[in-house]
């Protein structure tokens, strides 16, 4: 799908000569697993982004710290770019491999070192799934928070290059609120601890800055991450709007109110309809919104919660409020929201997910903005998303197979990210820049911001060897891609009114 | 006090001479209030560590952005080092002015620009006082978290630069936890909007970089922070303990349950009997150890946490526990530990007050090093603290009048900070290193992570003007110093068992 992204806008990559790195690789490190055949490498010419592919030239499999040291330190004397990679389930393309570098896959450190629950920490590989980590520290009553959709498969070390989200992180936080320390490696090899095992750290926090980095500033080789006991209770409220506009004012209203849910998700008709076909998950078919808010914490409190919340949504012109039975239908609830992606899949032959983070309350407003720009492009659009933070997934339904969809859908794309700029809000919520949003990146930030950018990653990776192209792009591309830096508030998109 | 602070190991500093600075600034902003004469230098001398003290070259007062833009570009073209100031509280000497250097005063930004009680965010000016922004959201039932000892005058540009903490940070968080948005302007004059609106951001996380970085990167210019409901109910309790070291398994076993109090501190007999005499709290004075637990929120929930914390408690070896019976008493119960710093400086002529943080199951076995410390150094040292985050503050009783116990103190200090790296904490909680600890720095990292922080430092400022010899060692001072990296675990204090 990448029609827009012109690769030659982020510069000149080395050169490299494959058949003689693979001998340099299999001298320094006889016993690591380096693929090399087309046939191999096809697997990995993609993560979660399918849109977007291209065969590695190497892929590296290693199992030892001292491996990936020797391997960086052979990339970084040989002029190799190097992309890494954890379980591949990105959905911006920042773990897409170039054909002119190594893709290094961190999957096989999967071990988890240690759970402290006194601390209530775990010490894991880059490698664990994030489910897992939740998994072994339950019979301690613990639980790691972030929970980004794809939870079951992704790993830690890719949760944290990304700053992953999920469905709690209003309540809960980002990746970066959940991490108390990690290791990684340079592109010249050393070993550096980032953030400590205390709750603060001195010198400048690079802990935070690492995280969302998304694979440009070096190699996550260890992740202290921080439990939270698991809530008593939690039970979930389901309210039905006639008016995409009055749920969101819903959910401006119960965050005004003082009250933090455990998750509170928006989906539009479109969405419910197509949800509801595939899980059956109870959803009111006729509804143009829906709320799914869950309220979690001791019994007595949630039960308060729950009566607030029902107050403020029918205040706010909710047709109908239902509180899950039992757990059984709380779960149900749930599973029509968590398979809302395959289930706008089963519409259409493909679908674009986006990823704009907007102010709560420009909400109504946004929505009725991807209305006119759905039928501007000719493109139906679904929306599905993290409402109590403002993290937006529209879905753009097209057919690759119609000449020209494809490219009106990364378009449209790109002018809803846009629209998110212009209202004072960000072109991603979780799933990062990667290779995906790098044009857009030009319409967040001004020429000082990004050269401030590449600065600091010059501070990391002198030579540009990790992940290029990715995340940052060069002020070439911005100038060729020609947007300009949109203040929040301007209107530099004529056919967007300021709603 | 600065004894064991020898300046020359931060390298040259570039000569500014006086006389053309005066003249230069006075032609490029004529309406800018500058003070040069000696006695208006005087107040300037120090911050909050008063023991550390320089006089500054020259004192800008400005009232609006332009002016403190020209004053930048001003001095980044004429090479003059930058120190910027808040209100002066600051407790590590990070606004230490420079013989050599521009004192830039930030104290006059002191404006409330903006309450959005839907979005429960605050925009204002850095000269804000912390507490004046809780007084201005109060009308919407909201405050801001962080609450530094020195509230009613801090000011929150400075809170910022420092990543303030506060009684209430173990549930929550440090500034950075707090803020979503800064205005900062360059070494070199430039407008930069770091975070945003939204919940997250793209490209590098240079939000949370700067948060704490000391005035090294930038001048803060103007600050968003997030608001909170304040809580419907807050209970204190107060446990009695014959031991330090039950007090702090305590503290262990409160957050292992699983309840994360507004606040948890600890005080140890001196810090007791001391706050005692002074404020008549009502607390025991022959406890060797007392705990306040505050717990906050809705009712019902509060009611069943203090019971629970009243077990855990007792289980762990609580002689008495009492909970404020009412409002007046739960606010005499805090003002003893709020006034335990001055209480403690009427038994000495003077005091040192320590900031190291550290993993909470270290607590028992650092309190007792100290204890061994304080005699082998042969100086009384009280124990004051945010024990739920492991936040120390232990405090150093001496007279600088006795030959040699101003060099003791300090000495005493620099070890006290040593056992907290070494157990895997850090040399600052919540006061930052600023000129105080910049030696222990060299202890908290290996040249490779300190060759890191210059490379940052450069991206924002490769002339180094802004507040030179601050926050980040030399590898020069670290290699006149002496003190090798610790790596956590590791004894290189022989005089130091393990516990």
């Amino acid at each position: 799908m990448n029609i827009l992204y012109d690769e030659r806008l982020d510069g000149p990559l080395p050169q490299v000569n494959k058949a003689e790195l693979l001998k340099d690789l299999q001298r320094a490190l006889p016993d690591l697993d380096v693929l090399w055949r087309e046939d191999e490498l096809k697997p990995y010419e993609c993560d979660g982004l399918s849109a977007y592919r291209t065969t590695p030239m190497l892929v590296a499999l290693p199992r030892r710290l001292e491996q990936v040291q020797t391997l960086l330190k052979l990339c970084h004397q040989k002029n190799v770019p190097v992309v890494a990679r954890g379980a591949g389930t990105g959905l911006s393309g920042g773990a897409l491999p170039l054909e002119q570098g190594l893709l290094l896959v961190m999957a096989r450190f999967n071990n988890i070192l240690h759970i402290d629950p006194a601390a209530r920490t775990a010490r894991v590989q880059p490698g664990v799934r994030n489910l897992a980590i939740s998994q072994a520290a339950a019979p301690f009553g613990l639980y790691y928070a972030p929970d980004p959709s794809s939870q079951i498969a992704c790993s830690i070390g890719g949760n944290v290059a990304e700053n992953a989200g999920g469905v709690h992180c209003l309540k809960y936080g980002l990746t970066v609120h959940n991490l108390l320390k990690i290791e990684v490696l340079t592109i010249e090899g050393e070993r550096l601890t980032l953030g400590s095992d205390a709750l603060d750290s001195a010198g400048f926090d690079l802990l935070a800055l690492f995280t969302g980095s998304e694979g440009l500033l070096g190699i996550i080789t260890e992740v202290t991450v921080k439990l939270l006991p698991k809530p008593q209770v939690a039970k979930v409220l389901l309210a039905s709007f006639d008016s995409v506009e009055k749920a969101g004012r819903a959910v401006a209203e119960i965050i005004a109110a003082g009250i933090i849910p455990g998750g509170l998700e928006m989906m539009d008709n479109l969405a419910i309809r197509a949800a509801e076909d595939f899980i059956h998950a109870g959803y009111p078919v006729d509804a143009e919104a829906i709320l799914l808010c869950e309220l979690d914490g001791v019994e007595a409190d949630v039960h308060d919660d729950c009566q607030r919340v029902r107050e403020v949504m029918t205040e706010a012109g909710a047709t109908e409020v239902r509180q899950a039975r039992d757990e059984a239908e709380r779960v149900r609830f749930w599973a029509g929201r968590k398979n809302a992606f395959p289930a706008i899949g089963r519409l259409s032959p493909d679908y674009y997910c986006m990823d704009g983070t907007i102010p709560r309350r420009e909400l109504p407003g946004v929505l009725q903005g991807i209305a006119r720009l759905s039928e501007e492009y000719g493109l139906r659009v679904a929306n599905v998303f993290h409402a109590g933070d403002g993290n937006m997934h529209p879905l753009i339904l097209f057919d690759a197979n119609q000449p020209g969809e494809l490219h009106r859908a990364e378009a449209l794309g790109g002018k809803i990210l846009e629209l998110c700029v212009q209202v004072g809000g960000s072109i991603t919520g979780e799933h990062g820049v990667g290779r995906e949003k790098i044009n857009q990146m030009c319409a967040q930030f001004n020429n000082d911001e990004l050269s401030l950018f590449h600065a600091v990653k010059a501070a990391f990776d002198p030579q540009g060897l990790l992940n290029p192209g990715k995340n940052i792009p060069t002020l070439h591309r911005c100038a060729e891609f020609g947007a300009m830096h949109i203040h929040a508030g301007q209107l530099p998109f004529p056919e967007l009114e300021r709603f």
